[in-house]
């Protein structure tokens, strides 16, 4: 029996951290990432004192639940960059981040969160950003991407694409795909472009 | 004195039905239309049986208290179907009802709220929105509006556009004007207009 005690705690603490972070993606999904530690706690029936000893702050417990995702964001991202043709790339990068983040609203949230101490979450974003950057740039060149898109844009977009309600996940892909698909429209190169107002300034939101 | 009471209480109870509905516009933008109505008398500071007396139910409440956006929204309409040309008129629709949602996110969730029982408030919708297709189907016919446009495109492209977070109400109107003129570039019909994917039944809230 005492030899059994060790691999049985490991275990159940293995068992807890699973279900933490699979409750913290469907609670921070519904209700943003303002839900209180303590409300993770008792949905995922452990005592506040196992949360904290598994993730000291919200921030580890955001990062960790959303790194899955993050490192989708990033392939996505450098799939479009393979693509011998630009436009083809950025539109694959736009349709299918969409799509991501519709599956997961609680993933758009920490994406425009700052998290001044999630040292390796904010890397992984500002590297598929630059990668992100980079595309755009190669779209204009090839003159596929109107000249006046920034990559803030794409930041837009997400927000606005998180705030649209479905009946269902199949329905929020669904409804994404029609969003992106309208939306890449207006950034195509048109004939006579009317130029777009100014791009504006959007908040990273402080997770403390 | 006796001759006074009445109308100092008349005037305390109307001081009391605009505190309550300013607090509550102000909350519904900020939280969405799930705060408690304990919350909301506790905010207007004013007791809940004093809420209740001039507002019975929430969905008095709310209906109330975004009435002159509704009212807004319907003139809006209007001046885009006056347009001898239905594309502009279209636009300017699309554009000013953005703008007038970045303005008021909690009018966004009122808007896209079932209200069984607030008579008026749904029969203005219904009637704005008949208007709206009607608008639509002309932008259509001149040849303005691509064909696959549904007029419950604009319902996501409202959800959408409450989903964009700014730093404050100047860019937030910054912000949905960019956003709409991306779309209607989207809209547009085109020299080669690739077909949207399918479009999607959105949900009204009940909201009880």
């Amino acid at each position: 029996m005492t030899t059994r005690l060790p691999h049985s705690l490991r275990s159940d603490a293995r068992d807890n951290r699973e279900r933490i972070l699979a409750v913290a993606r469907t609670t921070f999904a519904e209700r943003g990432l303002d839900v209180a530690m303590r409300e993770i706690a008792r949905r995922a029936d452990v005592g506040p004192a196992t949360l904290y000893r598994h993730f000291p702050t919200k921030e580890a417990l955001v990062t960790e639940a959303f790194g899955e995702q993050m490192r989708a964001c990033t392939s996505l991202v450098d799939e479009g960059l393979a693509d011998p043709d630009p436009w083809r790339g950025f539109c694959l990068v736009v349709e299918k981040v969409c799509e991501l983040h519709a599956q997961d609203r609680g993933f758009t949230a920490a994406l425009v969160s700052a998290f001044p101490r999630a040292i390796d979450f904010a890397a992984n974003r500002e590297q598929a950003w630059g990668k992100f950057a980079e595309l755009a740039r190669r779209a204009k060149a090839a003159g596929g991407l109107r000249p006046d898109f920034v990559p803030d844009d794409l930041i837009m977009v997400l927000m606005a694409n998180s705030g649209i309600r479905t009946t269902s996940p199949t329905a929020a892909v669904a409804a994404s795909r029609r969003f992106a698909a309208l939306l890449i429209q207006g950034m195509r190169t048109q004939p006579a472009i009317p130029p777009l107002p100014p791009p504006v300034r959007l908040p990273l939101t402080v997770v403390t």
